[in-house]
């Protein structure tokens, strides 16, 4: 539990409640599962918090993650209808990103994820949401379809107190740099190694 | 995403839908705070699925982890309220156990621990859960105020199909050993390196 005293404190003229505050960019990497789950339990607490919650996911099925997103949609609804917790909003590039409703064909990866992060940089932009979660978001940079410097700049140069998470494996050195909070999820043991399959509820 | 093949099929006489369907013990460990994220992320997944969630926090303070059990308390009034996802149960031993309202002081930590444990073995023989969360539990074994061998004894031979998640640093050889699933959470780089203390919403 990170209490008490940090290990230094650095020489930048911020006070602590200034340096608390800062808006963050966390990213989860590394080959296990881990990554994106602990991004979905984070909106959990953002959630409580009564923060606007973002999530766009960066992978070509729409068939995994139900779980999480059947739930914080839930949640989401009930700030809708009791007032409680923040909203929450959830986009599928699997499906066509919701805003263009454009069904994703094979060849049209690249396009769909650029548009993706474009939207996000107007989001950004415009502080749309309190959190972002930036599902398996590494990949289309890993492909270089989406500029790692970019995203970078976007991400330094963004306004406000908006938190961006990013997931996936290979994060790419510039994007360690620029965050404020690193994680890798590293596999000791999974039970495909004894050769088990996906189960519901704990794969997806 | 765990799709295609597993990597080796062992000759143990089960199907692949009898392995699939195994009970899990999963394991999340190091030194990073993802640990319980991403096992409440799991029980995110598990509620979609209508499992009952047991969550058992081994924890001092009630302070950490607000966030993450009022979302799922309120995921839990959804199921009783509209009959979506499962049901969810949330004990805090920093509070005194739920079932014993009996206030913690700071002398009786190992009796509260041992307490949480052997409830947990009497709804494990009672089948009363689907999903275990029992969060922070890595550090009562390594305390040596609860057996970590009779822990391994008592997954090992739990009736039906009751998945169990343990978090916590420094879990114990004999435990990684019995475990399905086991997941290290590495810290690459950490805000409190820089001089920034925990936030609302990040932290807890």
């Amino acid at each position: 539990m990170p209490q008490g005293q940090p290990e230094q404190v650095p020489d930048d003229g911020l006070t602590t409640r200034m340096r608390r505050n800062r808006p963050l960019t966390i990213v989860h990497t590394g080959v296990m599962k881990g990554k994106s789950t602990a991004a979905f339990g984070l909106a959990l607490r953002g959630w409580n918090q009564g923060w606007n919650i973002g999530v766009f996911q960066f992978v070509k099925s729409a068939k995994w993650k139900v779980g999480e997103e059947t739930a914080l949609l839930a949640l989401g609804g009930l700030h809708t209808s009791q007032g409680l917790g923040g909203p929450v909003e959830w986009h599928k590039m699997g499906e066509g990103w919701s805003w263009t409703r454009k069904a994703g064909t094979d060849e049209d990866h690249e396009a769909a994820a650029v548009e993706g992060w474009r939207e996000i940089q107007r989001r950004l932009a415009a502080q749309t949401h309190d959190l972002y979660v930036l599902d398996e978001f590494t990949y289309p940079m890993k492909w270089g379809w989406i500029d790692v410097d970019e995203v970078v700049a976007t991400l330094r140069e963004r306004p406000g107190h908006q938190h961006v998470v990013i997931t996936g494996r290979d994060a790419a050195p510039a994007l360690i740099d620029a965050a404020d909070l690193v994680t890798e999820m590293t596999k000791i043991k999974h039970p495909m190694d004894a050769g088990q399959k996906g189960q519901r509820g704990i794969e997806w």
